[in-house]
């Protein structure tokens, strides 16, 4: 199967900017817009792939930099690859280890050609550069594979210049290195909250003929009005026959948004990380199951929910593990929060191909209760 | 649905000593032998009761002491009882608080009518007496219920004559105290290593018509010898009609002993503790997935294994998620651990039933390596 074939993209539907496609890839088609959950260390938090089944998850992420810390890519493409590896037999995508790797701070140090650094795990140094990126990708082999690239603090122009043209160069970088062709290599767009740099990312990235790109850069600090214009730009400038990924998106909101200005993937820590915090996604909001109003309810988190944890536990019952400090509340809190994300735009694309999709978005968002990210223990950078 | 009727034991078939039998209850039949897992604080650890189904669990333990402390039995009642607060549709029985207030050393105070203790979680006081063991446990609404008994130290004769007999007094205290008929009261044997106390506890406790038997005051420190002789002289004093059930034990090879000697219940936080601490067991003995032996290994837990993780993972994958501390760890172990329990008493069952259990515990014993209960840290004695 030649890489086109492979990596083909069908775009089914469009409605307004939101698009409904298929993005075929060696394990199995993505039905876009889709989200992806996050198995930072080659596992999705406290659920079993079994699980991450049941909920109806297709796209599954990992992180190059963890993995290449430890097992270690030769590791792991020695057990068959990442998919065989954790035994995910569905499409799964990894990240270029660039994003952690410059949030480790004054424990990297950034030149033309790479970035050397130290573990978080044991002070060891350790280089990245655009082709090493790729060879550990490679050995890790996901289906979706990132351009190495510079992520710069939002509001800083000088910096998002720099890391702008950096991230080019890398892209052309990650382009020729790139030797499997049962992976897609997505290039990333940069650029800040600044529009003509966005523009001139967007329209070099394009012109190097990736299967796909990713927008990066953003919900690193910056606005929400900031974000959605931004997406609204790139929309008008990314090539529409490609899927495009916004890195790092999780919430409701910020996915109804995203998909609404024409993005296709997403992926977020933030539904499994919210789960460890004892915190359940709704589409109406956040509810925290450490709370004292939950002691009695005999209620599930949402009476609306198909997932096992709605179809079995009361509120009540959650808090008890969430109090008692069980396991299961992450597994059971973490699976509905997926669910919940997976049933989003799993509706979303219902509604695109059915040209209802504004009034749904519209429907979401007047019902739903934004909330500002719960603040989780802040460990180093490193950690997804 | 009279008493009688529901808790009534068929034995189907001995083999020597060891029986195979049917004990009916409320919420399902109970196939002995039987190991149950212990939830201890309403939930198994780290698994879901979906998870436990599709293991073969039948029979769950869940503990008074911490129910009673958290969440309270009145919420517990309030939400249905147990079964339906923690989502076990199964038999469910509770212990009667009576271990865990003993283990609690110079935090409770025994008298004649009960014990008065204080609460590990937070220091609180509160008071058990045969009667308020039965009323908490009538509200948790386990299938069978236990008497409230005082476990001596095995080898101190006058402590375990005065134990025994505040033990035998308690019973009939817990016989009267009871008033739900869709429990089932077990009268627990005690008397530490000492033939004589045991015999006189088995006969006393006996002749007070309990619908089961339970065996106290094993497994606490005594050798595997003299468990084996008390279980031999048990076997031959308590009645054969009814089951017999010995508490807290949980390696493979102590199975195997106690169903020799005709026991037909088991429970034991062993399979999930030493899933917490990377233990496999097998049934030729444990494997530490810590080792650095497995890292490369592409065989799963045990070859011969049905379960989902050996079905799945491997050795290799296994040991990057205990290293990596992630909590799916103790999930596939735990689920691999408990499915070796629950093997081993079914096969046990089969073979009983095929007249060639003596046979199948030779082979099984030639067999297995025996460890010392690897060391866990020790909190206080209330932990399950
Ligand atoms: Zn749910
Ligand atoms: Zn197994």
């Amino acid at each position: 199967m030649s890489e086109t074939q492979s990596f083909q993209f069908d775009l089914l539907a469009r409605d307004g900017n939101a698009r409904a496609g298929v993005f075929h890839t060696p394990h199995g088609d993505i039905q876009t817009p889709i989200f992806a959950p996050v198995g930072t260390q080659a596992t999705v938090k406290a659920v079993t792939p079994a699980q991450l089944e049941e909920i109806g998850a297709n796209l599954v992420l990992s992180n190059t930099y963890h993995l290449y810390l430890r097992p270690g890519a030769d590791l792991v493409a020695e057990m068959g690859g990442l998919h065989e590896f954790m035994q995910w037999p569905h499409p799964m995508l990894t990240d270029s280890g660039g994003f952690q790797v410059f949030s480790l701070a004054d424990m990297r140090k950034i030149d033309a050609d790479g970035v050397t650094f130290k573990s978080h795990i044991d002070g060891s140094t350790h280089r990245f550069t655009p082709e090493s990126s790729i060879a550990v990708q490679e050995k890790l082999g996901a289906d979706i594979i990132m351009s190495f690239d510079e992520c710069a603090p939002p509001y800083d122009r000088k910096y998002n210049e720099s890391a702008m043209a950096r991230t080019h160069a890398w892209a052309e970088r990650c382009l020729r290195a790139k030797t499997r062709p049962d992976q897609a290599l997505f290039g990333i767009v940069q650029g800040g909250i600044f529009p003509d740099l966005r523009t001139q990312s967007a329209e070099f990235i394009s012109s190097l003929g990736f299967p796909g790109h990713a927008i990066g850069g953003l919900s690193v600090g910056e606005t929400k009005e900031e974000m959605n214009t931004t997406l609204q730009l790139l929309n008008d400038v990314l090539p529409k026959d490609k899927p495009r990924y916004l890195m790092g998106v999780g919430s409701p909101e910020d996915l109804i948004n995203g998909i609404r200005r024409g993005v296709d993937i997403f992926d977020c820590v933030l539904p499994t990380r919210l789960a460890r915090h004892t915190a359940a996604m709704t589409f109406t909001g956040r509810i925290n199951l450490m709370n004292a109003t939950n002691a009695h309810d005999h209620r599930p988190i949402d009476e609306g929910c198909g997932c096992y944890t709605c179809q079995h536990f009361t509120r009540a019952y959650l808090r008890h593990l969430v109090v008692s400090k069980e396991m299961l509340a992450a597994t059971l809190i973490s699976i509905h929060n997926l669910y919940t994300l997976l049933e989003l735009v799993r509706r979303s694309r219902k509604a695109i191909l059915n040209g209802t999709f504004d009034q749904f978005a519209d429907d979401f968002l007047e019902h739903y209760q934004s909330t500002n990210a719960v603040s989780t223990p802040t460990t180093n950078g490193a950690n997804a």
